[in-house]
Parts: structure tokens; C-alpha cells; sequence
């Protein structure tokens, strides 16, 4: 057995090279220190790369046992800590060979065989994503039942619905609450929609233009679980949509985090006063000794910030690129990786979060009262007597007017001063302007009363529960 | 019929407000001379909510028929450019629903009943990209046709295939051109995914909660060829998911584009030298009479940014608004509609400027002689002979420094020359030494092999006839 | 008199061509209809150029003569809309040059002597910006001056200063304006730094490599106002730093509008009911009769996202572009065109808008009396009186708690109840424990003590009238 | 001795809490495991915080000693590595605080006295900060000595000038490594424009709105080497404008990194084979053994994402903020972190890697003759006998056009055939049509004339061995 690469990092790349890598470009370079968190799914392609190499009588089956046998050894050295990672191997994927060629001689230098690292670290990293993408799914799946509980046990409180932030109409907490399961569940099928295109096999498109070997890619896609194989050789090593992709997806995640982080931040201030957040999700101050500080959902939509920078990153990274693979690609990892992680740790956090809500339905109510909120229902009052809408809408400005004027709320007014708006307001019109009767009418598909609430719920529950 | 707010715009708001809104103001937050281009949108989702108002017996059948009156004539004045916006009425939906009033009366103030501006403009424009979005698709089949057909005529000319821009191995032009058709395709099969969830309707919303008018929401889904119906009424007027994730699909198929222009420039280089341009997709220049600039593709790869500029505006926009429509999002509308017109125009003059290029095999193929492109084919030769390929690698490298110092290709070097390297070498050597031979020797699934390029060329034919 | 590209640019570009631009091309690569906005500076900068030609005996005196007749009826026709601007001219500078030359003849053929377009479009949008950013400057000024006249007006009055959205310590309102005093400050220094980068001048670096005539730039530098020469003829006609840079300190600038926004829509939600803003910076709901929304500061926040989305846009543009000028480069304009233009028309409605707001300081005083917002002050009170500020800090804590459960304020709590967390708790505590006696005595630089405010008060007043 | 909130970490924040944070919670908002690289500049800020307090007589000089006497160990074990940082302890200012405690007792605990950790976090970073630009601005002036020291021995070395990346005219090397001089002269310059901003004190503005403390915070920033305080309490602990703009700064910095890297790679390319580059900063390939790969500029170009990444989002995080501090701000350090980071990391391999190329003079050289490179000269020597500019540009093109149907270059044209073109040309145009002529025509400041290249070479010699 010869000498090759892997002994000599700290000299030459080849015999081509008059010179060792200068130690700062190795640091520069080396990916080992992050990517070898792909170690799991680089042994498991390597080892659906064997079978196939096997079946196609490329190597031996004795070559394949060994390498099966190697990998074994790998693996329980990653996991009980003991695999030594080497800077000077530059990645995972030479740190493992290398270790494999140690443990089991030529079988290991016979593995690469008809493959190249710009193949293989683009099947580690979709075969990486994938397991991560359905972790999230399940994630997903526990904040959105953790909304319909909460939305479940709200159905009938009654908090001011904004917009502006102005108060609008009165509108059910549960179906506030739902308006969030609506946008994790759109984000669960986009990630649904992105995993189909993760899940498709580049190994065997080699360095760049296939391979002179018979590989059979689809039984190595198979092995995989692979749901297709990439279709040319070009696309297949320089394609990084699917890693943009997922970020696009993981950065609309993080924005309806934020939407409902600032919500929350808000609910918790003295002025609103809607909830509170256990204790074990706030913080105190080091200098005001009164303060509960809403941290968790803070810092999440700081983080959302984070993960779009990360999709900006990784878009400029592809930007300009020529065919087929560059160095540039190298520098997906880091911002992949660290979205990843900064989604499983908010979703986990925001699921149990909302378990430790507690509701203050009475100040919701009070401040449902404040801002009119059931104007739009005298106006459509005003239609049902025949007005045109727009008529409407203006006697009802003069009402709130009125109102306004008189430090009380439209409820408040007395019928003769309501019918010196429009003759034909009679007594029954009280009803539509208290919180709940408002709430009640709105019985439309989609819409806050709780008759549809709670049909909502009925429908998601059955949902979470087939996941 | 009394006055309404579209009469005293100039005066104030409603009855509430003490002065007009000021002249400044006016100009900064109507959206009419952009938004306008969702006339056509905006009518056909009016026309849709009153025949479902008038099944479900809220307005007349007269009420109905004057409404469908008014609206043939605004689109009749709208296509002769006879209908007057007015900057007063602030925007689209106003600008249409203030002329059919005037042209029909009450039954155009009937019209606004049970939807808002918040759901109504959410329909628009959700109309009005699915529409988009199917001219797109068709223009990325365009532009596949033209790739497979450029690819299809050059399937045996061989291009020098780069890794890190250094010569990598011998690929057909084809094959190259595929590369691209895959891109495309992938970036059709993700429209297509996000035309799934802008396909939605959010009217009957109304302003946030809901409606008190029994509404058939499904009706006017099925009425506008809508998939589906928004689940709940305060995510649907804020929702703005689609337009997201639109951007970042178009931001992506610009990054395709960015990357298929750099080879373009590359290749147009006098060093490169590998295609012509058609002069009509050329410029000049105003000081050196010589020039022919690639004008086209250098401008497609800068309007990169421009798309992906507008993605992350728009997710800014998004980042932590609290529910629900808040005039934030107004700002959705201009890089959208940017970001259609910079996809579209682009496309289209790919897929024409495709056409125009001609491709200059013999400076391809000398190319391709420079870089020892058929190295990895001596070190697979070797691993055939036995040897690992570890090592045949490292003794690649040293025939390759040996004809470096010859100033000659692998494929010049004497068969005793080789042989000193390794004695298992035999006359067949030049045979995978040679570009063709490499080429023809990459005949697996997504290979450059002619034979593969071939299959790849009938796939795609087939598919984009289909379409 | 010969023909030249001007009058064919219908058929070919020069004879180089074998054809003329495509149709499409036309338009996608046409600028005129967005960069004829520099015509100004387009003229200006001509106007020096032709000035050293002819001091440098390069032109004649006759030559100059006629460049200036000619630019004089340009600049009359261009301000009275008779201009007629031409897609086939590509740009402003060849629609005014080959207008030029059909008013005055050869004169106009040699103006572009010794320059191309590739350093006369740097020195256009250089000159153009260094305006728009003077312009900036002044709405910068006013903007902090409605700031301080409000802040001047306000200094008594209390606000409930929060950290994390919790009532942490109460302050000015005054004092709480300057804040963004200095955010503006800060912005306009930032401008400052901008400028000098801006100001200098690329002409006479012609394509790329200077240029065979005896140039004198230095002269066209003084005659432009410009501060300096661009020393290098490749970096003078590629960079565009000054344009990323300036849209990133506009982007900076509207993130303090886009703070100042949030709070702005805080306020005057109905829960916290600080302030009203006028009605003629509000807008109505054409479904909600009660309705007063602030739609100036959401629309601002809202374009916060847009500025970004051309920061990001410019920068991706520049990103891995060779040297020197490339088309790519187009693309700068338009994003930077509409940066100004909505930094311009935000920072003028901000100055407008906050002379309109009406404070409500009985709210903001009981809003600030909810949090207990003197519980530092306790802390510092027990400091004081010989506790570490760790310990006092707990015993706070415990007070605050029983405040809590006695549903009372700190200062609401009788002494013998404090006494209880420390027997040296005095009478004198009431002091420290009221909203005034809190603001007063932070009382050190930069501190919301109302003496520490009016004196920042006069700084400014005395710092912005010196502008 | 009571205790106090260190010790109860894993209990409760404070009385007021009923709960320890949960462990989850610990994690995602603890930032001890990326701040504590602060360490020493938290030190820094403590001392000079201590000093004053003594001076103001708020603490004893005991109290002062004992403060020195702790962080002198805590260094010390910082330096040794054997300081203990717990994840409980949140972050870096806790750990070093509650070290302190333990080691001086009292006078730790009342070291917080008149701050809090929103103005001790600010303060920290902007004293690191300060530092790192210092560190870069020696990087910047270490990488242009290397761009100065190549471009003076490669001034007489022609290239071809690209636009468009088509040939233009020909330049010198040395003046087109000078353009990036440029670039990061003004890196530097603008960096300076920064610290100013960066180098204010925020320290004494407490929480938010000051303290109670009579401090003298003049004092402090004197100590610490500051130009300024910061002058209102609200927007110093809530500003992060800085940090901003510094990765505005430092994102600028990387495109034009990513712009020397695209031509070193080019360059580098076959085609071109203009230089090459040492041994050391590239890589073989694992798969093509004649491959060497220049690494370092292609990770380089790819981690120009990264910082535009970063950029993007601290923009995100801080947009819509309400003042003061929120929790979100926690997010500004690990993006600022690795920004400077990577810079670093860059600028110091650029440096080592700028002297270790190797530029091939005569494949350069050869180069630039292939595109008619001195078409502008002889446009201008036409010029200079009479003709307008654009009448000469037209006629060059016809003799372009005739150059290339002869399969030759303009100077290998035979005199009849260029008076053919127009009779006033004479021998000595064949000075003009030389490489070497067009080159030292040029001769206006900025321009590639070796002439003005050596002047260049020798103003930023003296400018960079001053600073």
C-alpha cells in the first residue's frame, strides 16, 4: 500500500504541488469543524454507494464487508466521542475515508470509486436536510396543537380585533389564535413542497460530467429512499436551490414567529394587559427590580433577522456562479446549518411557550369597548333597513361622533339620539351593537363567531392528529 | 341618493375627521397609478361577489344586473384609456367602485357589501398573479424549447467542463445546455407549487372578522376558478405568504439566469471565444469602435438584483406586523409587480437571444485540450488495471507534471513514458486519453456520454410538448 | 457631414453589425425613460468638460461657443417639456448628444472628445446624488426641528419609558423625542461622510485606461465644485461604492423612521392613547365607520423594507463583477432613484406630521403610574442608605411583590409596610417613589431630567439654526 | 452577606418570579457562549466605571481596590483559561460580575452602581469594536502594500483593458492592481468614518432614561480613549446604528474582495492563463488529479454572502424596534462577530496570497492583441487630423471590420488599406496601433500611461508607509 493524499496534507495536495498548503489557507478552507455534522448521512450514502458497488461487481463483496465493517467502527467512534477529526483532512468527507483506508486498507481508497466529493457532499447535505425538514414538520405540528388548545379553550373571549392597530371589530381569541395555525400550516406544506425537490439523488453525476464506471443510480436512490434521481450531471453538483429554497421557506416561518411575537410582546405590555407569559419564559432586569421581560418572544423575532440574512447570504453566494461546481458552494453549509437550528430551537420553544399562556379575558373585553369596535355592525344594521352601504358607513360616522362627543360608547347612546340618525333604527339594534352579538353575526365560513371557531378547530384537530 | 365619501375626498374622510387629508399625504399613500393594473383583476372579483350576493338574495337581481352594466363599461373605458384615475380616490378598488356609482347609483354602493378594501385588494391580487404566473410558466417552456433545441444540435461539440473555472473534464455542449433545461424546469415545478397557495380566496373576510351577511364564500372560489376558500378571515387579509414566496421562486430562476449569463459573458470573452451573439442582442460602444458587448445577459445579471432586492423588501415589510391588514402593506404591490415584469421581459429574451447564439466548436474543443481534461480518465483506467484509486490518483498526477514539463498533452506522451509511471499501462491508453473517448466513456444515468445526452434530449421534447 | 450611429440606431449600432438591436432589446436594455431624470447634471458636467477641451486648445473657442448655444436651447426645451426624449437613444447622454449635434453640427461631434460613457454616466449620478444629498440634509434639518420644537414643548411631561415593552422608568416625552433628534443627527453626519466620497470626479478616465488627450481634470474638478480626482482611471468608471453607501445610510435612516413609526401607531392605539395625530395625516375604512388609521407612519415603516430591498438589490448587483465597466452596471439607477425619492417624500411628511401631534400627557402620567415604574429608585434609595445594589435590587422585589397582591402602587404602600423589607426605609422614601421626583433626579448628562433636556434642547436649537 | 440573584439562577430571576427560567429557555436566550469573547473589554468598561465612581465618591477607594485587586484575578484566569463560565449566568457581564463577587464581596456587588447591562452591553461592544477596526484598518494597509508592491513591478506588464469583459484597450498591470488600491484606500477611510461613530460612550445612561448617581461620564470616556458620550440615555442604550454600519462597511469591503477574487479566477482559468497563483493557497480535487484550484479567492467571493447575509440581518432585527432596549438587540452580536471574523480572515490570506502570484507577461500580453484593442487610438488619430469624434468612431469600425475579414490586427494592415479608409492617414499611425503606444498615450492623470502609474505607485507609498 502507497502512500497517497491523505497521509501527506501537511505536505503536498499531489505531486503536482511544489508546495504544502500554507497553514492559514488550510484553517481558511477546512470545512471539518462544521460540516462534520453531516457524518451521518456521509456513512450512509457511502454505504448505499458500496451496495451498489458491489451488485455492479465494481468492487468485491469482500471489498464491500470491509468497508460495511469500517463504517460500523466510524460510527461508534463518532458516537461515544472518540473519532479524531483532523483540520488538515479539510472536511468530513476525507476524515472518514481516510480513518475508513486506516481501518480497512484498499477496500477503503476502492470507495471513491466512481464518485467525487462534489457529488457526495451534495447527497450528504440532501440527505442531511431531509431528516431535518421532517423533524421540523413534526415541530410544526406542535406548535399548531398547542394553538388549537389554547385557541380551544378561548373560543368565547373576546378581544378587539385590529387593523392599523386601531380597534376594528370585536373578534374571538381562538379565532386569532387560529389565524396562526393557518400560517404554521401553510409553512408545514411549503416545507412538504420543498422536501420533494431535497429528496432527489446527485451521487454518481462524479466531479462534474458522470462517471466511466456502470453505476445504477437508481438503486442507490432506492437504497436511500430517494424519491428520483438528478437528471444531469452539471445541474446536479452545482444546484443549490434546494438549500435557498429551504431558507425562503424557513425565513417565512420566521416571519409569522415574529407577527405573532410582536403580538404577544404587545399583550404582555401594561397598556394591554391580555396575557401572561409564565414565568419560566420571562426574564428579570438587572437594574429594575420590577420588571418580567417577554425574552422568548423577543429574541425570536430578533432571530428572524438571522435566518433572512442567512437567505440573503446563500442567494449573493449563488448569484454569477458559472457551471459546475466552485469553492464558493462550500460556504452553503454554515448559514444552512444555523437556520436549521435557529428554527427547531424557536418552534420548540414557542410550542411549549404557548402552553404556559395565561388569558386575562376581562381586559381583553374592556378593551374590545373602547374604540367603537361595533360600528360596522350598525352600519350593516343600517343596510339590512335598505340604506346602500355607503350611506350607511356616513350615519354611522356621525353616531361614533355622537359618541364621541358624549364619552360614551355607541351602546351607550339613547335610541332617540341613534334615530336622529336614521328614523328607522329601532330597539332590536342594541343587540347587534353589544361585543358578543357582533361576534355571533359574523357566522360566515372563515369568519370570528364561534359557531365557526369552533368548527375550525374540529377541522384542525382532526388534521393534527392524522399527521 | 345622499353624498358619500367619494364625493368629498377633497373635503374629509367621513363625518369623523376635522380636515382633509392633506395634499402631501394624498400623493404618499394612494396607490391608484400603480395598482391600477389590477383593473381587470379587481372587476372580474366584483363581478363574482355580486352574483353570489344576488343568489344569496343580499342584493336585487336588478341590483345585479346594473352592477354588471356599470362594470362592461368601465372595462370598455379602461381598455379605450378613456377611464379617468383619480389621484383623490386613492386607489384601484375605490377609482372603479366611485365610476359605478356614478354610472348605476345605489346598486354600485350595494356592491361593497360583506367584503372591505382589506379582502377585496387580497383577491386582486392573488387573481391577478395567478395569471401571471401561468404567462411565466409559459415563457420558462419557451426558453426550455429553445435550450433543448440548441442542445439537441449540439449534443457531439465538446466544451472544456470546469470546476473552480479550471478545466475539469471534456462535456458536450448538450449536455451543458441540459443543465439549464433542468434549472428551468425545477423553477416551473415551484411556480407551479406556489400557484397552489396564491390560488385561494380571502374575500368574504371582510375587514378582518368576518361578515354578518350569509355569504357563499364557495360560490365565488368556484366562480373565479379558485382551489379553495381562506380558513380564517384574520389571516386571510393579512396574508402576504404568496407574494413572498413568488419572489423568492422568481428570485431564484433570476439566480439561474445570473449564473447561465456569466457563462454566456465567459464564453463571448475573446479569450474564451466559444459563441457568438447575434448582433441584435449585441451593443456597441460610444468610444471604441470595435466593441460588441453582450449587453443582454451582462443586464439580466444585474436585474438579479433588482429581484432580489424586492424579495427582501418584502420580507422586511412582513417582519413583525402584528395582525391584521395594516397599511404596511400597500408596499407590497410595486416590487411585486417589478419582480413579474423583470422575470417576464427577461425570459422572453432568453429564450429569443437563445436562438442567436452560435456556437464555435473548434475553439471549444482546443480548450478542451489545454487543462489535461482526460486525467481522471487515466486514473479510472488504472483502478480497471487493479489499482485503488487513491493511488492511481497520485500517479495521474505525476504523468501530469511529467507533460506539464513537456509542454505536451497526456495523450503525447510516449507509451514508455507511461508505463514508467505504471507498468500495467498498455497501448489502449490513448484511446480514454483522447476528449472523445472521455466523453463517450461517461455513459451513465445523467452522464455527458452523447448516448445519455440524447435520452435527456427525447425526455425533455416529449415533457415540453406535453405542456 | 457624415452619417453617424445617432441617425441609424434603427438599423445597426455601427458597421461592425450585421443588424440592428432586436426590438425587444431596445426596450430591455433602454435607460432614457429613467436616467433622463439627470439631464441636469448630464448638461453640467458637459458643459465643464467643453470648457477644458477648449482651455486646453483641444476644441476651439468657436466649437465651445456652439456646445453652449446648443446646451442652453437643450436645457429650454427639457424644462418645457418639448424635449423629445428617443427609446432608440438608449440613454440621456447619447438623446442629448445627438440632439446637441443636430443644433449645432461638428461642435457637437467633438464634445465627446477624450471622455465615453462610462465616465460621463459616473460623473452624472455623482453630481446628481451630491444634490439630492444636500437636499436630504435640509428635510433632515427640518424633520429634528418639529422634533425639538415638540421635545421643547414636552419636557415635563411623562412617559412611561419602556425596555422589552415593560414599564421600566419614567422619563420626558421630551426627552424621548431627542432621541431620535440623535438618530437623525447621527443620520445627517452619516450623509456628511457620503458626500465627500460622492464628490469627486471620474471624467477623463474615458472608457477605462484615461485617455490620449492632454486633459486638464483637475480644472473640470474645480469648475464642478468637486473635492477632488478619481485617481484611477479603472476604479473611476466600476465603482459604485458611493451609491451602496448612500443607500445604506438611508436605509439606516429609514430604520429611525421605521422605530419612530412603530411608536407613532403604539401611541396612538387605543390601549395606549398617548398622542392623536392630525386627521389630515389619518385615513378612514371604507367598511369601518369609527376608523382613524395612521397610515403615513405605517406606510413609512412599510418602506423601510423597500430602501433595504434596493440596498441589498445594489449590493448583490456589485457582487463578483470584473473589472471595468460592465452593463450590470445599468442597474444602479433605478434603486437608487427611488431611494432618494423615498427618503425625500418621507423625512418631508415626518416633518409635517410631527407638528400635527397632539400629546396626551394625562394618559402617558397614568399609563406611567402602572408599572411600577419607581422600583429602581427604591433600589437606589436602600443604595444609598448603605446596600449593595444587588441586595437592595432584592428587596425591591419582594416590595414590588406586595404591592403586587396589595393591587397598589410602590408609593401606595404605607411605611411601615416598607419598613418591613428594611428598617431604614424613611419618610423621605415618597420622594423617590413619585413619577417627578424619579424624573428629577436623573439628573446627569444625557439623562431624562427635565434640566438635563432643556439644556440638549439648546444644543440643538443652537446646532440646527447654525445649518 | 444576603443573597442575591446570582446564586439563585437556577432558582428564580427575583422574589417576584414563582418559577426558575425553564432549561430550554436558558439555552435559546443565554449569549454567554458568543459574548464572553467581550471579556476584556467588559473589563475595560468596569475599571474605568469603578475609577469614577470613587472619584465621585459613590464607592469607597477600598471598595475601588477590591474591584481592581477581583478583575485583575478574573483576567488572569480568563487569560489562563481557567475561568469558569456558566450558561446560568446568562452572559458575559453576569459570569465576570458574579466572579467579582465571589472574590471581593461587597464591592462587587456595588460595582452596577448608576449602570445596568443595557448600557454596559453597548458600551462593551463599541470598545471591542473600536479595537477590531484598528486591527482591520492594519489589514487593509497590509493588503494594498502587497497590491502597491506587485503593481510596481508589473508596470510595464500589458493586459488586455476589458468592458464588458470584452477587450477595450489595452492597461498596465500595475494599474489594474492599482484600481483595487483604490477600493480598499476607501475601505479604509470610510472604516475611519465609522470608529468616530463607534468610539462614543453610552456608558451612565443606565436602563434608559439616566441615573440618580451624580456620575461624571466625561470622566469615563476619557478614560477609555472615547471622543464622546453619548448625549441621551434612550437612544444610547437602544442604538446599534454602528454595527450597522460598520458591516455596511465591511460588506463593501467583500465585494470588492469578491471582484478581485472573479479576476483572479479568471486569470487563473486556461483561457485566460494570465497568472498564477502560489502552491500554497490552492487545492487539487480528490477526483481530477491534474487539478489545482484556486480555493482562496473562491471562498472569498462566496463569503461575500455571508457578511451581505449579515448585514441584511441586523438591518431585519432592528427595523420597527420601539425604544429602548428590547431582548431582540441580542442578536446584533453574533453576525457582528463573525463579520469581523471573516475580514480578518480575508484580508490577511489576501495579503500573504497578492505576493505569491505570478503574472505571465507574455500570455497577457498576447491576449491583449486579439481584440483590436487600439481601435480607439486610431479612432483618435483621426481625431487629431480633423475629423468629429463620431465620424472617426464610424470609420474605425469599417477598418475593424475589414481587420477581421483579413484575419488580422489593425496594425497589420497595410497603409493603402487603411487610407482607403480615409486619406489622412500616414505612417506614424502605426505608432498609435502598437500595444505599447496606445499604452503610453494614455498619460492623463489616472490613466495607464506607465508615466502616471509610477506617480501613483509612489503617492500611495508615502501615503501608506505614513499611516
Amino acid at each position: 500500500m502507497t502512500q497517497n493524499q491523505f497521509d501527506k496534507k501537511s505536505q503536498a495536495w499531489s505531486a503536482l504541488f511544489s508546495e504544502p498548503m500554507s497553514e492559514l489557507v488550510q484553517r481558511y478552507t477546512s470545512s471539518v469543524f462544521f460540516d462534520k455534522r453531516l457524518a451521518q448521512a456521509d456513512i450512509e450514502g457511502s454505504l448505499a454507494h458500496a451496495d451498489m458497488l458491489a451488485a455492479q461487481k465494481i468492487i468485491s463483496a469482500q471489498d464491500l464487508a470491509d468497508i460495511q465493517r469500517g463504517m460500523a467502527q466510524i460510527q461508534g467512534e463518532i458516537d461515544a466521542g472518540s473519532f479524531e477529526w483532523k483540520l488538515a483532512l479539510e472536511d468530513v468527507h476525507l476524515n472518514i475515508e481516510a480513518r475508513l483506508t486506516q481501518l480497512v486498507g484498499d477496500a477503503g481508497k476502492r470507495l471513491h470509486t466512481g464518485r467525487s466529493r462534489n457529488d457526495q457532499v451534495a447527497t450528504d447535505v440532501r440527505l442531511w436536510l431531509r431528516g431535518e425538514i421532517d423533524l421540523i414538520d413534526g415541530l410544526l405540528t406542535d406548535l399548531q396543537k398547542a394553538l388549537v388548545k389554547i385557541a380551544s379553550e378561548n373560543v368565547d373571549a373576546i378581544l378587539p380585533g385590529f387593523t392599523h392597530l386601531q380597534v376594528a371589530q370585536p373578534v374571538s381569541f381562538g379565532h386569532h389564535m387560529l389565524a396562526y395555525v393557518e400560517m404554521f400550516a401553510r409553512d408545514a406544506e411549503r416545507l412538504g413542497d420543498v422536501r420533494r425537490r431535497v429528496n432527489r439523488l446527485p451521487l454518481g453525476s462524479a466531479a462534474l460530467a458522470g462517471t466511466t464506471y456502470p453505476l445504477d443510480r437508481e438503486r442507490v436512490a432506492r437504497t436511500l429512499g430517494m424519491e428520483g434521481v438528478c437528471q444531469n450531471s452539471l445541474d446536479a453538483v452545482s444546484d443549490r436551490d434546494f438549500a435557498i429554497e429551504f431558507t425562503a421557506a424557513a425565513s417565512l416561518c420566521m416571519v409569522h414567529i415574529s407577527r405573532f411575537s410582536e403580538e404577544l410582546i404587545l399583550w404582555m405590555s401594561q397598556n394591554f394587559g391580555f396575557i401572561q407569559i409564565a414565568d419560566r419564559f420571562t426574564t428579570g432586569s438587572s437594574i429594575m427590580p420590577q420588571k418580567k421581560n417577554p425574552d422568548v418572544p423577543e429574541l425570536a423575532r430578533g432571530k428572524t433577522g438571522r435566518v433572512v440574512g442567512h437567505l440573503m447570504g446563500l442567494i449573493t453566494l449563488m448569484k454569477g456562479q458559472p457551471l459546475a461546481y466552485n469553492k464558493d458552494n462550500q460556504e452553503d453549509k454554515e448559514p444552512l446549518f444555523d437556520t436549521v437550528d435557529t428554527l427547531k430551537d424557536t418552534l420548540r420553544i414557542f410550542a411549549e411557550m404557548v402552553g404556559g399562556i395565561t388569558v386575562k379575558k376581562d381586559a381583553m373585553e374592556a378593551a374590545a369597548l373602547k374604540g367603537y369596535a361595533t360600528a360596522t355592525d350598525l352600519a350593516d344594521y343600517l343596510v339590512k333597513k335598505g340604506l346602500p352601504f355607503r350611506d350607511a358607513h356616513e350615519t354611522v360616522a356621525h353616531a361614533v361622533k355622537a359618541a364621541i362627543s358624549h364619552a360614551c360608547d355607541l351602546s351607550e347612546l339613547p335610541l332617540s339620539v341613534l334615530q336622529g340618525f336614521n328614523p328607522g333604527i329601532e330597539k332590536d339594534v342594541y343587540d347587534v351593537l353589544s361585543l358578543r352579538g357582533s361576534l355571533n353575526a359574523r357566522n360566515t365560513l372563515g369568519g370570528t363567531a364561534p359557531a365557526q371557531v369552533q368548527q375550525q378547530i374540529a377541522r384542525h384537530q382532526k388534521r393534527l392528529s392524522a399527521g
